[in-house]
């Protein structure tokens, strides 16, 4: 399996590009507009042949690369079902196994950030399975809940009950990280992200022998998400009608 | 092992951290100062004992977290033999193996950029080994040639007589990219690679059978070094005197 993660600085997205080295087959995961040429220019440099863009969510932040390289490549352009869209080529249900060569990309329906969303759990080869956790879950923090059909009730569920229960091992690959983070595990968050999870100072040693994890209820979580109080994306008005329209600035 | 990437947004710079998960020893490549703190509190969470910091050269464009480091951790702090610094706590010369617990990382002399550059092969496990080229190859580029002891032609003699020969699976993990791209590997850079090499339109059938690249002829790569007419390093003043200090602003 090739796997890489490429970061648009200025929104702070990362765009995955997943591939099988034997078949040629390629998936590419949230692409940004902007950085459509270079993603095909790796695309045809690895001498992949692409069959889809994947989208985890529809992005307030940013507009999806996805219309301008379906236009490109003729790949298909696939959404989680329920995606506020009707470009899309096709919409991904909870539970889903597609397929890129062998590797098998897993759909786990992930609202709360969006009212439609999926994480994408990737399985090739004897390394360890990497969940790519778009807006859900992010290094030491989660995505915002506060429009687009938020619901921090809905995140809390699904993160603690669909992404927690994976292996500890599993590699997360969020959307966005501000911070110059680029993975963690599951293992990690579990016992690491203030957003779900009490945080108290502890020794190396206590670390390393806790296997355990303080979960927050989910009433702290929805209420610590409940005041956040943010300021809109920079590019919301913009991005969601783009992007509502596979990254078409204005509707076709 | 553990391997982790950080990335510091501003001067696009990538520091690494190495870890044996077994012995909880650990090691960090090029740290920024601007981000010590981020990456002492990931150097907590995840229960590693910091052995040493680690650079690839004296560095033009951002100031080292390197003596920040040492002094609130009491690891060392190692550069390559014959950098302006009289701080370090050690030199490391050219095939000189450190260890990490069960982890190797080799120092490979990769002069050109600097006058005192190490690049660091990284093996640990059965993954694919991992060089870190600092400055001396980046992806589908390489350092600059015109300061501090800079020669385009020793760094295209130490890029393709010591990178270039390394085998095509090899993970390349540059100091900086200012693309978004993050990682590569020696076969890509060999086909790639617009400085060292010829890379005129092929198809994708095409690219996936040929093994073979064409490099430029070392007087073609030194014509492209002398007129790259850069502008300097907006930090260069500051970064470079502070970094023959260990990271300090004045000297000690």
């Amino acid at each position: 399996m090739l796997f890489r993660q490429l970061f648009d600085k200025e929104s702070s997205t990362y765009t995955y590009l997943i591939a099988d080295l034997q078949t040629h087959e390629a998936a590419i995961v949230d692409p940004v507009v902007e950085n459509v040429d270079r993603d095909l220019k790796l695309i045809h440099e690895l001498g992949l042949s692409l069959l889809f863009c994947l989208e985890t969510h529809i992005h307030a932040d940013h507009i999806t690369g996805t219309g301008e390289i379906r236009n490109r490549t003729g790949c298909k352009g696939l959404v989680p079902e329920n995606a506020h869209t009707n470009c899309a080529s096709g919409f991904v249900k909870h539970g889903q196994m597609l397929k890129v060569g062998s590797v098998t990309i897993e759909a786990i329906e992930t609202h709360g950030h969006t009212d439609s969303h999926m994480a994408y759990l990737v399985k090739g080869g004897s390394t360890d399975h990497c969940v790519l956790t778009g807006d859900a879950l992010l290094i030491r923090g989660c995505g915002r809940t506060d429009f687009q059909g938020g619901s921090a009730e809905t995140l809390y569920d699904h993160v603690t009950q669909r992404l927690f229960t994976l292996p500890d091992s599993t590699l997360v690959y969020p959307a966005h990280d501000y911070r110059g983070q680029t993975v963690s595990t599951i293992g990690e968050e579990k016992r690491w992200n203030p957003r779900f999870v009490e945080t108290d100072a502890a020794t190396p040693s206590q670390i390393r022998d806790s296997g355990s994890h303080r979960l927050r209820q989910r009433a702290d979580f929805v209420q610590i998400m409940n005041n956040l109080n943010l300021p809109d994306p920079k590019k919301i008005m913009e991005a969601v009608p783009a992007n509502e329209h596979c990254g078409k600035k204005s509707a076709a």
